[in-house]
């Protein structure tokens, strides 16, 4: 689910300017590379940061002032006043909205979604702010360019940049798709120290140049730990305005049930996707509903429900990718328009959503510190609570738990990123990233 | 803005069943091949179709029965009830969509577009069957699935297929979006004959089973002549229902003449592409307006206007190619949207939009008998008429002249598609098409 758009946070050899370079040699001091000795696939991948404890820094407050704000785009570079005219004098402020990997397939999907007034209604108009990477530059005219000739009426700013500082200005939002894809050969545990240090980054950025009440969504993977790491970069924001998308993971198994059920996908409700965005994810079939009854109730296949179900979720990426030869941009985009309207619109009543949120003095048991995916609710003013009232039997905490362990233990993989010591990766080194995600 | 999907309607060995075949080879009998020679590019190409005049019979109105619907899709073949909740009981009646081309960039945005309530709103339940071709029908199961995975509310029914006389069943709206794309070497001509017998058949299908108030959109190239081939093979279909997409012309032209006068796109109005969608099309700035003036009074640099702007809107394609790699099908699939709409919406008071429609009795003095981009007002109910108060001068005039001999020309040499005597091509060798277009 993520893009490879970023410049590698510790190569000074892409940077534009000088007072690029001071800013960043600094930041790098934060983030110096881990050694890893790659094991056997029976071992288990043991990974010990090279810097020394007293080396590692918490994350700091960024003082540093703004900078020079991004290129804005083509005709997005006009003024307009829309105090002025009938049709606009009612709109809302204006919000802006930062997109990372925003030259890949997923946001081009999602940004032209946010400009049509999809996500926010008909009265908010919009900034778009897009971060790519030198290397990608070029493509992210093309995407404003694109804007450009679409005429979105409440498309009022498009910038563009490869800097995060500087395009994450008093961002409202903050829709991180972009990361590095796999390597050949990476382990799971190379993949978070690479992606960390992009978000860590990011969570810098966040903490010293966006709105203090900025909403962000993690989709480059590993995408919870990625989540983990921005909100510790980012601690003069709440950690409760953190999210790592498993709104797509939701839908799949909304649309499994439906079809095993043999009903529109329309009934089904209630589906908490527990975990991680990987395969020891937990789509919940004990509290979901179906026309408002228990699941179990009406698929009386409890075998297929723990046996297939969810394999049949998460195989679903990889089968996409096998018919369409592409992975799955569209849903995907789709799934982010569906986690931000969970933020900004009532939640229905006895329904929830999932997403994956910050553990901190939750209702259910899990582990604090960690993000975990879990039910929410929203009163639509941008803000969750947790609900209160699921309920567990032993198969669903046994699974809860596995998913558990993983997070900690992708945890203890960054925490040179986290500002919380030396990082010691004692994943296991079987894959758990979903089929078909990169 | 055409995308590789179809089956060659001559290549039997891709067919799937022998009552396709003994359909198909009727059918083939209208549309023999013609023989090329391809000339220097200084000397004008000349083509003659091999099918002797006696040969050649005028489209037959179909009397064959519908076949067996296409196929459903997943949890698309699930039944409900609209009536029977409270939320979807005063929906409107399932409108058909289809849309061709399926599997491609364009329709990947435009699918998700429709199916989300963007176009015909929010109480508007829509079904979609989508047409592909027996190499692609692989990636529109993929396309489908993706479209489950999304449990947009008024997404209905998606079905897929690769037979248009299934697909278009009882069709409301028809996005034909597929096309061959120009091989190497290929003339106008060539891609003519190629592309023409696709739509030929396309609109013996849609005369067939389509709803005989079917709206059809042309996207792929030549999409004016493709649009004129499509109806003279849909005698039972009026004429005036089908248009060939100029809309993003319309859109870049705006958006070029904004920035040129430093205003936001929105001050643009009364934007009117004249004729072809190729380089030989017009796009008007003696009629077009800004912020209500004339674009003359605003743009004092008549220079740019008549030896500049019409090249910017042209190139933009080609420049996007160059930027982003790829073609414009996120802008393309927002420009059909707009088309879509600005059928059914009442066109703003004193506005207008630009559509490439069957000149029957037009105002302007243009040829009778081709698909011609004319300024078009709508009421909202999916009709159109021309619009009278348009002005003329000699430059707009001599212009207008040159697309038209273009048409003509497309048109003489698709007589044989046309049921209209032999094809005789004389297009000059150069070549016409839109730069980053297929």
């Amino acid at each position: 689910m993520a893009v490879a758009e970023f410049k590698p946070s510790n190569s000074i050899t892409h940077l534009r300017s000088s007072s690029q370079l001071s800013i960043l040699s600094k930041r790098l001091s934060l983030t110096k590379p881990c050694s890893f000795r790659t094991l056997s696939r029976t071992q288990k991948a043991r990974i010990s940061c090279s810097v020394a404890p007293n080396e590692v820094q918490a994350p700091a407050v960024q003082t540093q002032e703004p900078k020079s704000k991004p290129e804005c785009y083509g005709v997005f570079c006009l003024t307009y006043d829309l105090k002025a005219e009938a049709e606009t004098r009612s709109w809302k402020k204006l919000i802006n909205i930062a997109v990372s990997g925003a030259a890949g397939m997923i946001a081009n999907h999602l940004l032209f979604k946010l400009a049509s007034g999809e996500v926010f209604g008909p009265d908010q108009p919009i900034a778009l702010k897009l971060l790519g990477s030198e290397r990608s530059f070029q493509a992210l005219e093309g995407v404003a360019m694109e804007l450009e000739d679409s005429l979105f009426p409440l498309l009022r700013e498009v910038s563009i940049g490869i800097d995060s500082y500087e395009v994450f200005q008093e961002a409202d939002w903050a829709l991180l798709i972009g990361a590095k894809p796999r390597g050949p050969g990476m382990e799971r545990a190379g993949l978070l120290d690479i992606n960390g240090q992009i978000f860590a980054e990011q969570g810098k950025a966040l903490n010293a140049v966006a709105s203090r009440n900025v909403k962000v969504i993690v989709v480059g993977n590993p995408c919870n730990t990625n989540a983990l790491i921005c909100l510790k970069n980012a601690p003069n924001i709440p950690a409760k305005n953190f999210h790592a998308l498993t709104r797509l993971d939701e839908n799949r198994a909304k649309c499994q049930l439906a079809l095993k059920a043999g009903v529109f996908y329309d009934k089904v409700s209630n589906m908490t996707i527990w975990g991680n965005h990987s395969t020891t994810q937990v789509p919940d079939f004990l509290n979901a509903r179906i026309d408002s009854l228990p699941v179990k109730e009406v698929i009386k296949d409890h075998k297929w429900l723990e046996n297939e179900f969810t394999e049949k979720v998460q195989k679903r990426g990889g089968v996409l990718i096998q018919k369409w030869g592409r992975s799955s941009a569209a849903s995907t985009a789709v799934s982010i328009v569906d986690a931000m309207r969970a933020l900004i619109t009532p939640t229905p009543e006895g329904d929830w959503f999932s997403s994956g949120v910050y553990t901190n003095g939750n209702p259910y048991g899990i582990a604090e510190d960690i993000v975990f995916s879990m039910p929410c609710r929203s009163k639509g003013d941008g803000d969750y609570e947790l609900v209160k009232d699921v309920i567990f039997d032993d198969y669903l905490r046994q699974r809860m738990a596995k998913t558990e362990a993983e997070l900690l233990a992708e945890k203890r993989c960054v925490a040179h990123l986290t500002g919380e010591g030396v990082a010691v990766c004692d994943l296991p080194s079987g894959d758990t990233m979903l089929p078909g995600e990169m």
